[in-house]
């Protein structure tokens, strides 16, 4: 009899402002739904459970490239069927290629009896992330693996470090463009000055050090990009207002998600963090752009299997 | 009466390697001895007692400078007396100038009743740090005067995080070379690539997580810097080997202290770092270079104030 066993894979945001390529946060919602299933056959087979067009050939396919993966290394006749219901639109900034590739290989792994590490598994997603981006990243994959808040200190060798970080609200709002992420990463500099490197720097050792620390004010004071945020900003409509008016909103921070459209911005608590989604419709209404704006807190869990009822 | 104290300032190791400009620690040993008297007559009258021919014009002086900013604050006839011994080496590396500042600053607070909080004792300390170098930079008077490892996360505005670690050995090599700091500054390009800045902030990022985890191999793999030290090293004859010989000893990782020409390495334990000095001394014995070697630990007091016996 085939085992079956249903994966819900949330977005994460990746780069965290000053974390650009090393630093991403688990969310709680949106979530994929994923039903994959363990059989005799050597293949993956794909079906899409929603109306986005993804490749059906596993080797196209976020969730479908890590599996063949999988599949190669057991040498085996071990294959997987895969139904896939996005619920995280693809190009939003908020990982849903890397939701895909995450909850693939969660799911692979519990129905092979959990041979595989946390480590091991986000070095499996990552090869998703290459279908999708043609790049080997991991600052969405480690998050939505490992919850919480991941470090990705190298990726050559693989070196996850999970960050403790007090209780956070996040806002996110989707502004309905699109962003590419191969856009995004050409119009940065391939040189950036000493000196900004150096804020950027310090930033992110404070960024670290508030989450570890629980102090909402250094969080709030480090969450600074002076290198990615100034360039990729211009391709996101109302961003400055949107930060802006989040902030005197109580909001801690934030920036772009991942590569965008997505703005995020952290809070303290529940209340500002609805204020902060308030702010943001206002932006957006004021300027006639279509958005979905949503709030949400950081997920522990990472990918969320469903037990039997 | 005058009021009198003697204080004992630290030597202080400024980048960490991965923390150009914003990382600093606190040493125990070897620290300076200064006698510091509170008069009625407003002026700084600065005294040698050692053979360091330092100026003994305070505006000059890298005490004298902070004190005659404290003067100024206060606005009264309130002058300071010093007698300085200096025990580090001026130009060694390990914070000679800071020590003196934050020595003077942290002498005259005491005497002062502790008017001032520790981040106003560096903003004056600084001033200290700007006639020794020319620029006002907080990475070594931070650590003097909080004690431990200090995150220097901005200058303008000072914001100051102290970053819990676990104990650690620090092996100090200073070869008798000179370095001056203006000319370690100007060799560096005032561009870098991204991918090694974002190199670099992975690294900070891991190893403030590894000092406040306590996680020893994380501390030693986040030792890394792709940016500063492939330069600066060029001007310390045999640091390739001493950092090699020295990780083959156990050391966690090191590298240049300050702009050099001291060398430090951070160990779990002081077998381990007897080892490395033993090491060191093998490799400039080797190329016939005159140096001093030293043991000693992570200072989390900073500048010592004698009290009454």
């Amino acid at each position: 009899m085939n085992k079956t066993i249903k994966v819900f894979p949330p977005g994460t945001v990746a780069n965290l402002v000053c974390g650009f390529d090393v630093l991403g946060l688990c969310l709680h919602e949106p979530a994929d739904e994923m039903q994959v299933t363990l059989t005799n056959n050597r293949q993956v087979i794909i079906t899409s459970a929603d109306g986005y067009n993804l490749p059906s050939n596993p080797a196209l396919n976020t969730a479908g490239a890590p599996l063949l993966e999988i599949m190669q290394q057991l040498n085996n006749d071990t294959g997987f069927e895969v139904v896939i219901k996005k619920n995280i639109k693809p190009g939003s900034g908020v990982g849903s290629s890397a939701a895909s590739a995450a909850g693939a290989v969660v799911a692979a792994n519990y129905l092979l009896d959990n041979i595989f590490s946390k480590e091991e598994m986000v070095s499996f997603a990552m090869f998703g992330e290459k279908v999708a981006s043609g790049v080997k990243h991991a600052d969405n994959v480690a998050p939505c693996i490992y919850g919480g808040i991941t470090l990705i200190r190298s990726i050559f060798p693989l070196d996850i470090v999970s960050i403790p970080a007090p209780p956070l609200f996040v806002t996110v709002v989707h502004p309905q463009i699109e962003v590419k992420t191969s856009d995004a990463r050409q119009i940065l500099k391939k040189q950036v000055l000493l000196k900004d490197a150096i804020k950027q720097w310090g930033n992110i050792a404070g960024l670290v050090a508030g989450f570890m620390k629980n102090d909402y004010e250094l969080i709030g004071r480090s969450l600074e990009d002076v290198i990615i945020e100034p360039i990729r900003s211009i391709l996101i409509p109302g961003f400055d207002e949107v930060k802006k008016k989040s902030k005197d909103a109580g909001a801690l921070g934030g920036g772009i998600s991942g590569s965008g459209p997505s703005v995020f911005m952290l809070s303290k608590d529940e209340v500002t963090a609805n204020a902060v989604k308030l702010e943001m419709h206002a932006v957006y209404n004021g300027i006639g752009l279509d958005h979905h704006v949503y709030v949400t807190r950081i997920n522990n869990e990472g990918v969320r299997i469903e037990t039997a009822p």
